[in-house]
């Protein structure tokens, strides 16, 4: 049984255990005010090109969405999402459970535009309604699209127009800027929203994630509602082991494109098939339609998820690669596909 | 210019006034332990024809909603609405703001089935979604619709059966229950319903709203909740009061029997004169199609809510009847349209 | 049976239930945007003596302060309160139910000192503690003391200079502001605090407080605070007429003036008796000491609230009088009391 | 520089280290659903020698009693805590950041008994105040103290008399339960408890807390909460691997029983030099009182926290010790320590 179900199904990249195994017995000052963190953060400034920036370590992606978005919030003031976005399907209603209402924008790619939001600040006219304030995207998104420079920009300059947040949730960053079709780097991140964060857990690391705070404004006291919401680690220098073991040698951008590879071989081979796909995914991603009764004997040998049912006879399911996927599981799994498509 | 705006755009029905008046100086004691909420309340109690049922009077509707389903709900439940529910629409995210998320259903009429509900119980699979725990319905709705008997013992059977608590907001319930299309009794709610409210502020109350508690496990503590969210009014007697009033003999009912009747009189002739209505309302609340033009030239004498625009030329607007809307202002108002339609 | 268990036991001054009764069918805007709310707001701020403060006219006390307080603190701050705070002793967790600890501060008198707010802030040194960040008093304060110009200047200072909010519960205003030892003003308050409220429901009206906002960083969007917890009146005008009454010709310091009038004979009279009290208070409520046989014997005429036992023969209660107290039973209680002491 | 500051200020035990290392490459089920967390939910259940017990994993303690506590309380009820509990002092109000207060009652040695909880109800009367529900205690204390049987049972007793929920948070059960005065076992919490936590971070894990429910009305859909609050380990086997490490062969109480010694050998040789001690501990914390020049020394070759100033002269610090302090550092310190002496 190999599993193509998400991009966290093993431990960590072997460099970034022998740091963890290398450093194990020192003694560390806790809560993230230790020098493993101290070197993650300046080594994240450098790559990122701009030194004006928060860097904090969390240890899971829902945590670091409810914290930001909690903490960046009024309680009158409502987050804006695409339909798919995970803090609307797959955080158990964590930032309503903060205070707030995520609004649901319907879109067929995942990914907002200035239209779709501005058409949800044209239906809130008054104090009856809250106050749509804080913009979350995903890149790549959770139906595995990503944006492109001209998307983001124009995204950044109309929250700025309307006085909004812009907040990227970067869970799967790493796919998205390795991704063929990405012209993004991590610079303009910085430059176009106001916070964003950098995914580990779903590439490489243990567990973690990097949030990073752009605007000014946003800054004051963050370290208060990580504590608050229980999310200070007690060895905080776990996450900047691994940041600086992911960012001192562009491992993560290896481990990212390595993800991708093995998704485009997948893609290559299913179109080849004659297959077509539920959304159009550049990143490690792919939403595959295959009929019912390929689905079920492809779940012999290998686990996925299923979503939808496309129409009685086939269904769409997620196949997720990662930085640990083996290239021989990928060509067993078509070969398999292959033998059962006839 | 005269007011289809809402229905409490005037104080209160004189005889609510004048016991109001008479009381004025005596000594009460306070927080609803008065002896004008126990004579309410056991009135009330005849009426429903039920006596194993709590009630609590609280001073306005989003006070009530919140209140009670924040009451009702363990933190990681959610409510299920229509996407017209006051909850989901008009009241900045009170529900949210208590934690809990509003899940919200697309429908055509204002009205929520067990068919629809059950749709949003097959998409919430594990711990990863909220848990949808309580039904949210209005009667009569925010687009004028009422509930038949039929409807609501379905979605009760249904609620019971899925383990779902059924709550139904009544602001406006007495002109459902007046509606000409009505076949529920304040019974029926008491027996269908886990919880109801009996809307006072828009029924010729100065203000108040009667919630009503009829299944025992959701009954106790309850003024811990009221205190909480700072909705015990000092000075509680000024709800039983009026509550006697509205119910000793049955002033409620004629009153909104007469918002109804003024409505029937504006329904009939704008439906004389060829227009059509974006919702089927048989209550106090009328959502017809003008002209823009013509929406503009009633705007001089009239005002109203316009809502929203159905196309280029024309827009849908709300006009509302109440116990204290004036059958001349209603011939008026025909007259008016009548010189405006040619 | 007579009642001085507080001063909110009657309804409303006669000439406010005739400014309600005038009006009572005219039509008004709703949600407090109506003509009356308008002039109440223009009359206040010339009694205040600024223009730019905002008011918002809520229902209740509680209800004030939980709102005031979600508003104006970011969520990892905290309010610090004297241990005899309504906040902290008769809000049902209504602070902490909007997600904010608030900090108790012992102190003799019921009054916070500079000095006691830096011990609160000394002890919290960084993001593992709360911030302490807004400073609640209330003026009478619930032991009946109240402030002095130079102590409320003192704490304005120091919270200023602390960059701490400082927030006053006027639920007694009144009968601070013309208690024969206050020296402080409406005008004053403004100066000094950055928020306060004025209340009606305990000083004659049927409900209400109003809440002045004198800090412009605590203005913006503040009606949907309101909102969001249920405390926006539909009828918003019904506090616009009650303040209006009370102030445009002082009747709320007449009104006070009675309490404090009918209390100092209280005092007078008890003091002369030989009884001692729990606290100093110049205000409108008492807390004498009696005997607990003397105590039984008064409660069958009189109802009054208990407070703590002294010791195993005597016990504190708590006498308060109001704007419709009458001076006869006040004579009379005494008269009572004079027989009983022998 | 040797490090006294905590029990975290190393890794964690190689031979979890190398359980981690061993399973790194493996592919696992997510969100604790993997086989690891079974073998260790099983070998747990053994060793508390109780099969009705559900145990979830989670990475820290102020996540694990914010989740606990806010799952099992309705938004009206509050936890009593003594005014030396985490909960109370280091956790930034994360109960209250759930909605809830959390009650403060002084005592002398860091633990509750009935006596003092009772003083707390009976201070809470009616709907206007919270209602205390959970009681909340740590073992061993903040200040180094255990709980006896005897005082856990009479503790047990009393809440399950009072209908209050029994919380233990067990950050530093560890040591508790190996310390020379103990005479608990994990058994008796099981019995005596309806909740309570195996600390893993400061007793030789990465990180990581074993949540046990015993009772059964605090179960249902615990994993919901979890969720929402940001809790859920994507990687949920390290956890389960810790945890099966740390129980199949009693590491966890050879590692506690270290830490004791280590601090065995401080508080006898302190005490041998005439130095008293803030608090009586017989567990892994010391208090001891030092001449401030003497502190100021020992500061230039060991890190360790200072506590509050005893005069003008002395002050207290906190000396800790863990699983992975070494004896030679221990003996160092004294030595330093005898020197500074004379």
């Amino acid at each position: 049984m190999y599993s193509f179900t998400n991009d966290y199904s093993e431990g960590t990249h072997p460099r970034i255990l022998a740091a963890l195994s290398e450093s194990n017995l020192q003694q560390n000052i806790g809560y993230g005010q230790d020098i493993y963190c101290a070197k993650a953060m300046d080594t994240l400034k450098k790559k990122i090109g701009h030194d004006n920036i928060d860097i904090h370590f969390l240890v899971g992606g829902t945590q670091t969405n409810l914290i930001a978005i909690s903490a960046f919030l009024r309680p009158h003031e409502a987050a804006i999402a695409a339909d798919t976005g995970h803090i609307l399907v797959h955080e158990t209603g964590a930032i309503e459970a903060t205070g707030h209402k995520a609004i649901s924008v319907h879109t067929t790619d995942g990914k907002l535009t200035a239209e779709l939001i501005n058409s949800v600040l044209q239906a809130h006219t008054d104090e009856h309604m809250v106050k749509p304030k804080l913009v979350y995207i995903s890149d790549s998104t959770e139906i595995g699209s990503i944006y492109t420079k001209t998307e983001l920009k124009s995204l950044s300059r109309f929250c700025r127009e309307k006085n909004l947040i812009l907040f990227l949730d970067g869970a799967r960053l790493g796919s998205a800027l390795c991704s063929s079709e990405n012209d993004l780097q991590l610079s303009d991140l910085a430059e176009l929203t106001d916070a964003f964060y950098i995914g580990g857990t779903k590439n490489g690391a243990l567990f973690g994630e990097a949030l990073v705070i752009c605007n000014d404004s946003l800054k004051e006291d963050f370290r208060f509602h990580i504590k608050q919401k229980g999310a200070m680690l007690a060895k905080g220098w776990l996450l900047g082991i691994q940041f600086f073991e992911l960012f001192k040698d562009d491992l993560y951008f290896e481990l990212a494109a390595h993800a991708n590879k093995m998704a485009n071989i997948l893609k290559k081979n299913i179109t080849e098939l004659g297959y077509k796909f539920s959304s159009n995914s550049p990143s490690n991603q792919l939403f595959p339609i295959f009929p019912n009764k390929i689905i079920d004997e492809l779940e012999e040998n290998y686990s996925f998820n299923r979503c939808e049912k496309v129409d009685d006879k086939n269904s769409c399911i997620r196949l997720v690669t990662s930085w640990a996927t083996k290239e021989d599981a990928v060509l067993d799994f078509i070969k398999a596909l292959k033998k059962l498509t006839v």
